[in-house]
């Protein structure tokens, strides 16, 4: 039975997590956590959208897979030594350690990234180098046990990638049957590269403001 | 200022409802409100995952935009007349009424399907026909005021489409762009087109048998 965890923090994005867990919870023996510093309602940062940790990090002290997700300023984890403290610990019992969006800034913080190719939201990408790590605007990073995704919904590409070193390619596939991810974006507009300069500018600022307290 | 319902109840499937919300709740004036028969903690399909509902069917009357998830056994609230009466009462209210996955088999046991096109996840889309709705293998499809999603992930696109009708296909590209949905899916299997077909037969089958209650 191997033990995935997702670690819930206030004003998370729900689908950095909903997105990976759709795929992880149908894998084959497998128990589910969702974790957070106290357990209980957790806010997460749209529209009064409340998940629940039903443990709390001090109860848990091992996963086979940590997910953390990101959040409109996922930087108020560093706010909670000991929540960066449980990951580095937990990280050291892992077979995966991985992240969704911006919560790879909070592995990074955790210190888990020094040295690493990471990505994140590519909107604060940058901030990677705050934490040592080697910035790629990729979907999904591998480097050695730790899985880093971009922005919001590549969580299920994240999540699919894993699925199949976990349980082979057979199993991510019929879970991917599963849940008809057989995209179809109305737009083609989800990455820098394909989106209209001015757009990206326009939201780049954006997310530089919720961050600004960091400066 | 306007107002989009998600309909939570037990057993539904997190994605389902969170894919539209993470776009629906980045449009501009608007206020999104989560309901079930009864206020309070609702669990998911998958593994303990727990959202709350903060607001009982009695005490909401109207809505912009009503969002009907599916779950794993989405007929288990025709158990329930009063939320099937709730969902027509709402349903003359809302400039769109909404679905994703199996969540149109709850519209069609509703009334709201008859004669209309429609879509559902691919292993239950001729339950529809039950409900007098004409099944349609797409992704998403608009019929009226009424817009159903296929399985689980197309709840994004359905979200996206909507976002565009409601304020503008600018907005909608920048929430694109905001959650970074660009899918690289790792494998091209998330359709009954691109699936193996013993694969789908097997999932089929696996389907069945969740709703063979209803037999």
């Amino acid at each position: 039975m191997k033990t995935i965890i997702f670690l819930f923090y206030d004003g998370m994005t729900a689908l950095d997590a909903i997105g990976p867990h759709i795929v992880l919870a149908h894998l084959p023996e497998v128990q589910v956590k969702h974790v957070a510093r106290k357990a209980g309602a957790i806010q997460t940062d749209a529209m009064q959208l409340t998940l629940i940790a039903e443990h709390s990090i001090e109860d848990v002290s091992r996963a086979d897979v940590l997910v953390v997700p990101g959040g409109g300023n996922a930087t108020t984890l560093e706010q909670y030594p000991e929540v960066l403290e449980w990951i580095r610990a937990i990280h050291q019992t892992t077979t995966w350690t991985t992240s969704v969006c911006t919560g790879s800034l909070i592995l990074g913080a955790a210190g888990l990234l020094q040295g690493l190719s990471a990505t994140s939201h590519w909107a604060v990408m940058d901030r990677l180098k705050k934490w040592g790590a080697i910035p790629m605007q990729q979907r999904v990073v591998e480097a050695g046990k730790i899985i880093t995704a971009a922005g919001v919904s590549a969580g299920i590409d994240m999540g699919l990638t894993l699925a199949a070193k976990i349980a082979g390619e057979t199993v991510a596939k019929r879970i991917q049957l599963g849940i008809e991810y057989d995209p179809h974006p109305p737009f083609d507009c989800g990455s820098v590269a394909k989106a209209a300069p001015a757009m990206v500018q326009a939201l780049r600022a954006a997310f530089e403001c919720r961050f600004e307290k960091e400066k």
